[in-house]
């Protein structure tokens, strides 16, 4: 089939991919009452007096929006706000099909950091989470960060943490098919935008103790001249061999590749300069770097991508419905490293006796991985003090 | 039945009185790949070529917040915006009930003009319309202008024109029963907060030419001092006698009298002093200015006032859903005096043949005067020329 053409035909046929419900009937004066005025005056002095009370009396404690000012929006870049919507949407869906969550999409007309994080921080009231989506590199880095320091609710960028949380649940489950440690292997990040970052510092938490990140000149080490500060940062805690050059330099010997940059990108000669069992995770979307095909002639013991059509897709849809379900329902006051480990290693779990070299995470719409993931976030939480419930 | 107490406990069991669904499966392969990627890039760029688009591809068409700041919230003044949640969550059950609106709450945390209004305009392109709620006079006078200006979506502060619309639908039936002309009439406003001051310009608009308007400090007369711009504004275009003095002294021989102020504020005598056949709407609620029974008894005609539980209940209700729902079947670009006195009109109508001083409008819950009201305004934004569709 093709997706693109016919999932236009249907967008236009849904008019929208979610739709708001009331909970409540309001056909009587007696319903009426009750649920507005004059009744509705009650619950609103109830929250007046302790505004936690907001999430036992609203919507507010399952209600996360998905926010994005459109400027990365899958592999199409900045394409506004408007335009990036039918993917908001789309997330929120899954959100409440998977995971239970109400989510409820905002494009936000503005790249400037300090207006976004306003906006969402004079918003915050309203609900019981925030999910950012698709804010490009550097800017989403100092977003997330002052909106963790200021507001009480979880904060996620699904793009950097989603990403990595569902890529290390993989290379849990590829590392013991291919009887390899976390802490003896090289990885080598091909990108270094919001999830190239992220990868890094989630593996480096995980416990891989060589990283080595490529951007499009090649390789980041330590005292190089950097974009930004994220690559400063990232390149002072990785590479730790001070390697230099392309990434098909970095490649040589490596463990495991992890492409999140341009289609088309990796070589078969890259694959095959790898150490032996090779693993090859390769996300461009919707082309990847190298094709699941290519990988394998070239010699990688195990390959994913983001591809729904093959073996081993690893997309975030894994993660955000249970972990907002998870952070929620205790009403956690952040998302903090303990739960998203915990929501990786219940990925990874999922799997089970299934394991193989064509399975190594649970397809998207398997409502399991979801509630696994939903319970070890909320433990995690409650375990790491953060949760209020 | 105590609606208070009964809905608090209510509120606790509903955890929320609405809630997001999705209108797509996404639980298989094929589905996912339609609903979200990679399928939804498409009708993402051709939102990109063309934002117009983002009416027919995603749910903005039908999507409409309603927005507080919480500081005037029912009669209970400023409460916070998480404190008015239950009110907001409350209108959206309403949106979607009658008038098949997808309405979703957002409570901001400022009362800051500035910031209000830029908030809203970097959130518009997420939206179909805005409906603006519970924002105390006079900023909300400022902000709903500001908005009007900005954007090319309808925006309706309905504390204002809803309230105005219904008002004005009521008066219509009232002073056909009394055999009454808007033209001869003298109407006196006690209140001159966001409502007293739309219903006034409402009237106006409307062919009343004789109205006193009043607040706690006596009539507003021009050339007096006023507390802020709006009050000015209003005292210029009204009381063309130059009344002086207190809400009794307006009355002496007045028509009409329209209750937005406090509880208990207006006596039997004050009643009996107002010309033959009076009308009196009494809206402070959940206590109205004088009771419909003290009304009646000193002499008035027709009696309506805000409660649910007495008959001809005036309120905005009536209005919201159906407007929303017209204009936004129109792709309307504004709310115009057009469409507010369609609006009226067509809520007027539905009475009919009932016509009688105890039903003077048609019941919140009557499914049928929220499509005349929608088809109305509908009518009225082509006709004016500011349909798109």
């Amino acid at each position: 089939m093709d997706y693109r053409k016919e999932s236009l035909k249907k967008h236009a046929e849904w008019r929208g991919k979610i739709e708001m419900v009331p909970r409540v009937e309001v056909d009587t004066r007696e319903k009426l009452s009750l649920a507005y005025t004059p009744g509705v005056a009650e619950p609103c002095l109830a929250i007046q007096r302790d505004a936690e009370q907001s999430f036992a009396l609203t919507r507010r404690w399952n209600t996360v929006p998905v926010i994005t000012d459109g400027t990365a929006v899958l592999g199409l870049g900045d394409i506004g706000p408007e335009a990036g919507m039918p993917v908001m949407e789309g997330k929120c869906a899954l959100f409440k099909a998977y995971g239970g969550v109400d989510a409820f999409p905002l494009c936000i007309r503005s790249k400037d950091v300090d207006e976004i994080v306003r906006t969402i921080e004079l918003l915050a009231g309203s609900f019981g989470g925030i999910n950012l989506e698709d804010i490009s590199a550097p800017r989403c880095f100092e977003i997330e960060r002052r909106l963790k320091e200021d507001l009480d609710i979880p904060v996620f960028h699904d793009d950097q943490h989603g990403t990595a949380i569902v890529l290390a649940a993989a290379l849990t489950n590829a590392l013991r098919l291919v009887g390899k440690r976390a802490e003896d292997i090289t990885v080598v990040i091909n990108g270094a935008g919001a999830a190239g970052i992220a990868i890094a510092r989630f593996l480096l938490s995980y416990g891989v103790k060589e990283i080595v990140l490529c951007d499009r000149e090649g390789i980041l080490c330590e005292g190089g001249v950097f974009r930004n500060r994220a690559h400063g940062e990232i390149a002072a805690c990785t590479n730790r061999r001070h390697l230099t050059g392309t990434l098909a330099d970095a490649l040589k010997g490596a463990d495991v590749l992890v492409g999140v940059s341009v289609a088309g990108c990796v070589s078969k000669e890259m694959v095959a300069s790898m150490a032996e069992r090779a693993i090859v995770f390769s996300l461009a979307n919707p082309v990847p770097e190298i094709s699941r095909e290519d990988a394998l002639s070239a010699g990688a013991a195990v390959v994913g991508t983001g591809s729904s059509e093959k073996p081993n897709q690893i997309n975030n849809v894994l993660v955000f419905p249970g972990l907002f379900r998870g952070a929620l329902d205790v009403r956690a006051t952040t998302v903090n490293a303990e739960m998203m480990l915990a929501a990786s290693r219940a990925i990874a779990g999922c799997v089970g006796d299934e394991l193989s070299v064509d399975r190594i995470l649970p397809y998207a719409y398997e409502k399991r991985a979801h509630e696994a993931v939903a319970a070890a976030v909320a433990e995690a939480a409650r375990r790491s003090g953060v949760a209020k419930r």
